[in-house]
């Protein structure tokens, strides 16, 4: 059994907001990171993918193919977009990482194509990070 | 003369949008980085401060003294804010970071107590930076 | 289940020093790590809690809230402090890297106000690292 | 049980090449990564090494003597060579990351004096990384 | 005038090689950097053109371009390479690091758009860095 | 003219003092970076060396001779060091990363072997960096 990460990039905007609550109540909840005119980040995504080594290969599985993956499901949703407005897969959910780590890994759990999703990571900051392993 | 540096960051939403064109043509102009919705990035900013060493401290100018000059008059205005509306001394300026490297140098160039504003440097992502000297 | 991460740094001195021995004896075991006038690191601390996300704020724990218990406790009782002499929660005990990870862990421990306390790690130097996981 | 960790760099020359296939087919198989000139990386290697903390030192394992065991058995090997060609322990091994990986594991897990071997870790590029925990 | 950056890293196979020396008088000079088996770095490259901001848009020069121009004179040249062999620009050159940034900035001196060409910098380790400004 | 950077680090221990001064007016002045049992970090230092490339060998200089030397004439006097105390060319001098930066230039300037000092960095903590170049 052998890990693999693939990091990838994504710049976006978003703000802390709960349905339900006012303007005023999301901000004595969450702070400046409820801004409702946004705010945004550089966020650092790992996908870690577990398996056996394909003896043909020498690979778990290629990461080319995986980068295209997390590309196609979710890179090309969340890069350079707003996730409170633009990316189908938050709607209706407030984007804390917590919710972000959960929601990427539904995307792409069943998507791998040899062996499986282990772990979604993501770096909201330098000093903030999130893991979800689908526990 | 020695050059000091204090490195910052901040979180921040934005588009690259110029006044008097449509979304149409801003979207045309600027790609993805004009997305209506914003995006955001976690910028880091590097202020470079160059002066003689005062002997009877040993400093340039006190580190803590530049990090509160530099909360005060950049980090405050841009951190959890939409460069577009929210910061005062950004307003009608398109925010590429090479108008924010600028527009912050001039926050900053008649605020340093001791030695000279010597460098504005800002990565907007890990692949691409800015700087400006004032020249 | 979410697992949580703050990083934190602190400036702290220290030498390896192990009670009942020499000055001697302390060089002959740890070499230059025991200079009887102290050396010193930049620590990176990371704290990792593991819980479930909060329905009503989409967090496992807000990380501002982690921040603080972790100055309080931690942070504010090692920066710019002498491990060997300074520290209430490290009299008596050798500062390695190995003890001060558990040392901290016993500070933190009772003080996560949700989810539990699932790792501390250490970063010494950007080539040497250490983790506690309470095991 | 303290985790511990020695990150090392070395820099090689390697090709993904499956024996019993042309150039051909392995450049079908592997793109660029089969280029016959070779191509390289700056390999960086995590080696973990899981144990109880020995009271008379306040170490798991000195790092220094990891250190040396390391360079012994791998970085020698491996550093400023030609994975393919000038690498016992690689020989007959397609040299992905993930058989690296592997064949590390095997070259240390009976060489730790202290504690067990928990994992190898090896980042391919800032991208891409590799974990083998001996499972 | 606003100095502006793009980050770039290509995987890259070398020797140093002085063409008229044998290999063991190469072996003498060069050490292990002239293994006949070659090795290889992970390379980071960083490109800096300095320029007035353009009034219409905000940019020196857009970052995107010069990503494409970077990637059409260099990177596709170099990355996943054999810079002795494979490398149009280097051929007949020895590959230490002061010849290739000077041969990049020789590639891109009269291909950037606006602006004009300031320096290249080069990582060729993350010990080891050189830089080239044309002087 | 070619730029060429060795980077090394150094951990030392060290409180800023100025002589004459007493404790407490210390503190005043300093503050936690006077604690009287000392603090310390991971320094890093980029020594940067301009010079004309070297036809015969393709090199400014050897980085593998610049190491030795930077080795010899600064790390072996300040790394696992107390700067206040143990290092000779600090001695009187109160240790502010302004005042280690020209001391580093005096070490070193007259000890390259070819081109010439150009660039001492100093990195004291990943946030406040020093630069002197001999003006």
């Amino acid at each position: 059994m052998v890990y693999i990460t693939r990091r990838e990039t994504f710049a976006a905007a978003h703000r802390l907001f709960k349905d339900g609550l006012s303007n005023e109540e999301n901000l004595k909840l969450f702070g400046k990171c409820s801004n409702p005119n946004w705010h945004g980040h550089n966020y650092i995504l790992e996908v870690v993918v577990a398996g056996e080594v394909n003896p043909a290969t020498g690979f778990v599985l290629d990461l080319k193919e995986l980068k295209e993956i997390i590309h196609k499901h979710v890179i090309s949703k969340v890069d350079h977009k707003n996730l409170n407005i633009d990316t189908d897969f938050m709607i209706g959910l407030n984007p804390t990482s917590e919710n972000i780590v959960i929601a990427i890994w539904k995307q792409l759990e069943d998507k791998i194509p040899a062996g499986k999703l282990y772990s979604i990571k993501l770096y909201e900051t330098e000093n903030n990070y999130f893991e979800y392993r689908g526990e």
